[in-house]
């Protein structure tokens, strides 16, 4: 008889969204005549920009002709993207990164999600509480992290790291000592960034102790201040210790298109195992490759139209940003983030919880954010609102907040 | 200090298609006058027919404007294109599957290499052999499957059924009772059929001894034959014990555009446990939907214009099947396969090995195709050229063989 894999039936459940609908569609349903706005679920909004749709137009033709047809793509990704991604992201900014130390990936959610796969089951993972939740869940899939407390909303073997006012919501260097350390900057759902000096103690540490870093830099393209590193390997030191995971979704609007990449470095090792060679035997034997015509819109978004275009797209977004984050200040809010990632954190006023203070927006405001207690304890009290929405809506959330 | 899965380090190198390569170039090098045809890899030649390109575009289209652009698709897949598949490739066959039992993803490879997640470890897997490498690989890396022979080239915990002539290269019901079993058929690599009435046969085995069945249809396009099933869902009682893979790579030549999906039936239970909840949280947390251009090139596939698009190029690369079938067994083979599959099998001659074959039709007939050793022990002594070459191709490499 076949058995399943019971670390499944150890998750709680997923309420954080199915709640926010239900509560939202339950408000909607009472009173049909409000206009609510939603600055809750990280999602663009924004078309793609049009050097990626012409690259998506030439792709497409050429697989409609048997001369420029293509079957399956290198597992690893294309050389054309790789390279164009080494150049870019890494060399421009004077990391030693090389193409081949680039895996091409459906995106940053499975990367985050399947890395895990290639360590022991009993390493000890470390995340930042507030964190996104696929860190923490594909570990409890996989079986590494323990048994649940449903009062403390914690996992026995997972050494958690809060990320509050204190210390700038950024993680202290935790007191027990993991073996994988997850860490996301600029950070999703706090917003935070963390700077150069302050990443470099983490990568000497994490080579002192020998732990690995899985870097999450999602949201790199948002960043504006020069003090604030877009990627580990501008670190000394990474190239030991740091697995970086990059998304194009909200770098260039790829949330539904799917393209991501992970940068394994060489020297990145166990003994004498490297976890390149890891990693490309299970891209080899579970994955088939990202789509031929994403990888050339992939391409596009480093063009010079593509670049000029998609800085816009992210000042349009970073202006919402702004909006959110001076007039929730002119409010009277305590509101952090929303200058180099387009999530704004914020202080639910009069002690009010997450939950209640989601209510009160709702109903009040009609307007629709994330409780930031969905995202770990340490989030309790706090709220997160997203840039992604139009300028339109945003300032009109905003408006009906600072009414209130 | 961190830990890899060493499980990994269990596999055995994955030597097939790197040896083929290094043998073909070295050939090539020492004779850059000889022209060189590949029947090897089982991958399409022929371009992505119109009424797909032109989805394609519109769908890129709509990626470019505000009002119809398209973020994170849902988890699963969207409605528009799970409700054309229930329709198509089950209700018009009179299997009982609904669109919320389909999961979409970005193909078959990746959803045969991801589903044993959802399965105990101390599962036992049955294979067919020869069979596809995916199966045994991620189970290896998962650490289901014992310690590996080199010798003998199995592992100690996997149950194998050898399928030879003797058994026209479908299983038999296995000795040792196992948890899981693979089956694909249409098959890769021997290019076989199971009729619907030895498919039941599995299919009641399975209800019997409480095994689920992973079944690998992903060249059910290629059947001919009336008694051949497309889909194991033609069988009484499927829905308590078999898991349906499908793919669009050779259905629509989208080995380089991604599609697949899964069907779990919502009976498929391990005591109150739902497969299909699994999976479902599974695709939710590590899986973040397939493109939307690409599920609407999927749709496009069920049009009325792609599926007489599609017929023409699946009856073009039959065609070369037929005529690789039928020169073979006018030169003498012993040849199977081909017929509801766009592989064939053929026994080397003279009592040559897979490799020794192999040798020989690189130097004396210049072409190209598969040992079957690489798929299993009971591949020794056989051979797969694919149906998947161009037709001027494939009439010259068969005509060199007969002429050898």
């Amino acid at each position: 008889m076949f058995k399943i894999n019971d670390n499944y039936l150890k998750l709680p459940g997923s309420y954080l969204f199915s709640m926010i609908g239900k509560k939202v569609n339950a408000y909607e349903a009472a009173h049909p005549d409000k206009r609510i706005i939603r600055l809750g679920i990280g999602d663009v909004t924004q078309p793609l920009v049009p050097a990626v749709i012409s690259a998506l137009h030439g792709a497409v033709d050429e697989m409609g002709d048997t001369a420029t047809f293509r079957g399956y793509a290198p597992d690893l990704g294309y050389d054309f993207l790789r390279n164009t991604i080494a150049d870019n992201d890494y060399k421009a900014r004077g990391c030693d990164i090389g193409a081949d130390e680039i895996f091409i990936s459906d995106g940053a959610k499975c990367d985050s999600g399947n890395i895990q796969e290639i360590f022991s089951l009993d390493n000890r993972i470390a995340v930042c509480d507030p964190v996104y939740p696929v860190y923490v869940d594909t570990n409890v899939m996989a079986g590494r992290t323990g048994t649940y407390d449903p009062q403390r909303e914690i996992w026995s073997n997972v050494i958690y790291m809060p990320c509050t006012e204190e210390n700038n919501f950024t993680p202290d260097l935790p007191g027990e000592t993991p073996d994988i350390i997850y860490l996301c900057f600029p950070n999703n759902p706090t917003g935070s960034a963390i700077t150069k000096s302050r990443l470099q103690e983490w990568v000497d540490y994490a080579n002192k102790v020998g732990a690995v870093i899985i870097y999450d830099a999602a949201y790199e393209a948002y960043i504006s201040r020069e003090d604030v590193p877009h990627s580990i390997y501008e670190c000394q030191g990474a190239r030991t210790c740091a697995i970086e995971l990059r998304s194009f979704s909200k770098k260039a609007g790829f949330t539904g298109v799917r393209l991501g990449f992970t940068v394994i470095p060489r020297e990145l090792k166990a003994g004498e195992v490297s976890l390149h060679s890891l990693w490309a035997r299970r891209h080899g034997t579970k994955y088939n490759g990202a789509p031929y015509i994403v990888q050339r819109a992939g391409e596009a978004v480093y063009s010079p139209e593509g670049k000029a275009q998609l800085e816009q797209q992210i000042a349009y977004y970073m202006r919402n940003a702004a909006y959110i984050y001076q007039g929730l200040k002119e409010a009277g809010y305590t509101v952090s983030g929303g200058v180099d990632a387009p999530y704004i954190w914020l202080k639910a006023p009069n002690g009010m919880s997450s939950w209640e203070f989601f209510d009160y927006l709702l109903e009040k405001a009609n307007v629709v954010g994330t409780p930031g207690s969905g995202f770990g304890p340490s989030g309790e009290t706090y709220f997160r609102l997203t840039a992604f929405g139009s300028y339109e809506n945003t300032v009109e959330a905003v408006d009906r907040i600072k009414a209130l």
